[in-house]
């Protein structure tokens, strides 16, 4: 094949091109026209023009005949997946985040919504943590190295390219160096605060970006106040408590690395004295501290997805339940909880139906002062509900 | 009656205390038990003691018998309607408003969410103005004006009694003092700058408390842009996007007075020569911008209710669609579409698709950036979803 040569066409059924054609980026295996153009004859991760069934093109994208999402669309004027447009969408993503922030610490492409299906990119100063999700993205690696070098000049970039999605792809974990020189450590500043964090041993890239503006909030709410934060990970929405003046933090998560990172972030700030850190499973932590008797008049629940999949909606909706119930147990009289669900599967009606629920058991009234969303860096393509996954609330739980 | 005696009963069907056990205070017509209790029995705002089929008091309410919401509850553990009442709900809504705002401008009590349902009352300083909804909280008037005076000391009140759901409950619109000296106009104080407002011939109470969390969110995306402000009122979205930094600011009212009170309000600010007012409709000023290719970096959109009425749902969403399609129509290229809807029967889905119908149509990708939603001095009761009426967007709207 030459170098100009077209990439393989991808045709759809009479009428499946509907969904691109309502903004949407994706291809389902039942949409192909696999008489006209077999998935099997095309490989994991080939560039393809998507046709609809009268032959137009809709667009240039990338196949993997191995997966329900059997194509994604990258670009509707048809341009070749190369380093030219990867160039033009870092450019279009990087605009906004510094419109946003001050400061170069955010998600720089969140995949479909920056036009970047299968990719995301976060930003740590000159570090940036990539995470590749697809095969199509995964054979596009090389040609992403160079538009990062292109934008960002002498940045460093480090592939985590891990989790269960990259096995849906049949795609290999690893973790490697894209460019630059390797990074074990990186420290970010949220909200005139630092943080370490590891980006090859963490969760993800190693910080939740997506919380950013949310943590923010706690402005309002936390002076004063005693702390409670359940699944805290590295300490990112305590410390920040503490640093607005929250009289006393506790933070628990049943990881001994991240109970150990909270001591250190801490610490780094000034606020050892002000901030614990408890290794517990949050469950028991919170049945306990009820026995107790012990009250916070702040709890932050901010858990990992207790529904991955849609089929573990019922089990995961009652273990939402159960921990907002428990959290609103070991709350003072007319105390706050934030409590968040980072699950698409899980609604945001369904959280607050699960808030409800513990209320009502409870014989408590829930006054709901903020909802909660993942931050603007992590844009929800309007298109594409696949992308809005976080959501949370600012409660006020006050006797019935 | 002697002064002690039991507020009359009004008993319901059996099964159809389940809403008020949920947590929610409404009870309808047909769910009153009318043989054992006539609600012809009943005048309008009569306080009742609520009770189940079988004779269990859920609270204390009061009535309107020629309403469908016939019934609300004010007090589950059937304390008396009086005073001592109103003081304490008073406090439990102020303390959350002083933990929240640095000043005293805010919604104090937003009705149902704060225990006193069919009351509003909105704060400017030592200016309270009130809005009562319902028969019941009318024939609570003295004893609302008596709490007012015992929790604010020297506060004056003036009683904004007026629009459509007075007509509902067969109430006279009127506006009154309630207590102290009657004060014509109010400054209200917002991130540092002044507006002066009028209660009593401006809209509502004279200023919209509930977006101020969301014109604060500005601050990320106005610095050195063009604004165009449409449906502006007296100015308050156009108004602080100058005072984020906004190069040019472009206001639009069809009210002449609203225009009027812009051009006062920027000058107030000293930004009489980066703020412009225009006496125009909505949609003919878009549309003549449009012919004429002018353009914004920032357009905002806060319509009054296009759906007041459910039954007004299919109009109304066309409007919001047409509005909205209009307004990117006279963005610049990855411009910002800041856009919203106060009506409750206009869900955030609905506004979602609307947006998203007007970007399909001109060929644009919507990135949705920040959900935004009525701000914390008008909580949502988590048991009452009526409560919930705002919603937003800010988009940024790129090419397709």
């Amino acid at each position: 094949m030459s170098a100009v040569a077209e990439p393989a066409l991808l045709q759809l059924r009479r009428g499946e091109e509907r969904r691109l054609r309502g903004g949407h980026l994706w291809v389902f295996s039942n949409e192909v026209d696999i008489a006209r153009t077999p998935l099997t004859a095309l490989s994991p991760g080939q560039a393809v023009r998507i046709a609809d069934a009268g032959g137009k093109i809709l667009g240039t994208g990338y196949v993997n005949p191995n997966t329900l999402i059997s194509a994604r669309l990258v670009d509707r004027t048809a341009h070749a997946l190369d380093r030219s447009l990867i160039v033009h969408r870092l450019n279009v993503a990087l605009s906004l985040r510094e419109k946003l922030y001050a400061e170069p610490y955010y998600r720089l492409v969140f995949g479909e919504s920056d036009g970047l299906p299968g990719l995301v990119l976060d930003r740590f100063g000159d570090l940036i943590v990539g995470q590749i999700a697809t095969a199509g993205m995964e054979a596009l690696r090389g040609e992403i190295e160079a538009a990062v070098a292109k934008v960002f000049g002498n940045a460093a970039l480090v592939w985590k390219n891990a989790g269960s999605v990259r096995r849906l792809e049949a795609l290999p974990e690893y973790v490697d160096v894209g460019i630059g020189a390797h990074a074990s450590l990186a420290r970010v500043r949220e909200g005139g605060l630092d943080f370490d964090i590891d980006p090859v041993s963490g969760q993800k890239t190693g910080w939740f970006f997506d919380q950013h503006a949310n943590r923010d909030r706690l402005a309002s709410y936390v002076r004063g106040a005693r702390v409670l934060d359940v699944f805290s990970y590295v300490g990112a929405w305590g410390i920040r408590a503490a640093g607005f003046g929250a009289s006393e933090v506790t933070c628990v998560d049943a990881s001994k690395s991240a109970v150990e990172a909270v001591r250190h972030n801490a610490a780094l700030n000034g606020m050892a004295d002000r901030v614990a850190a408890v290794e517990a499973d949050a469950f028991d932590f919170l049945k306990a501290a009820r026995q107790e008797r012990k009250r916070w008049d702040v709890v932050i629940l901010d858990p990992p997805a207790f529904v991955k999949r849609k089929k573990d909606f019922k089990e995961g909706a009652l273990a939402y339940r159960r921990i907002n119930e428990m959290a609103m147990q070991v709350l003072e009289r007319d105390g706050i909880l934030v409590t968040c669900s980072c699950s698409h599967h899980m609604a945001r009606q369904s959280l607050l139906d699960a808030i409800g629920a513990g209320a009502r058991h409870l014989d408590r009234q829930v006054q709901i002062l903020e909802q909660l969303q993942q931050g603007p860096d992590h844009p929800v393509h309007a298109a594409i509900p696949e992308t809005d996954y976080l959501k949370g609330f600012i409660c006020r739980v006050l006797p019935a």
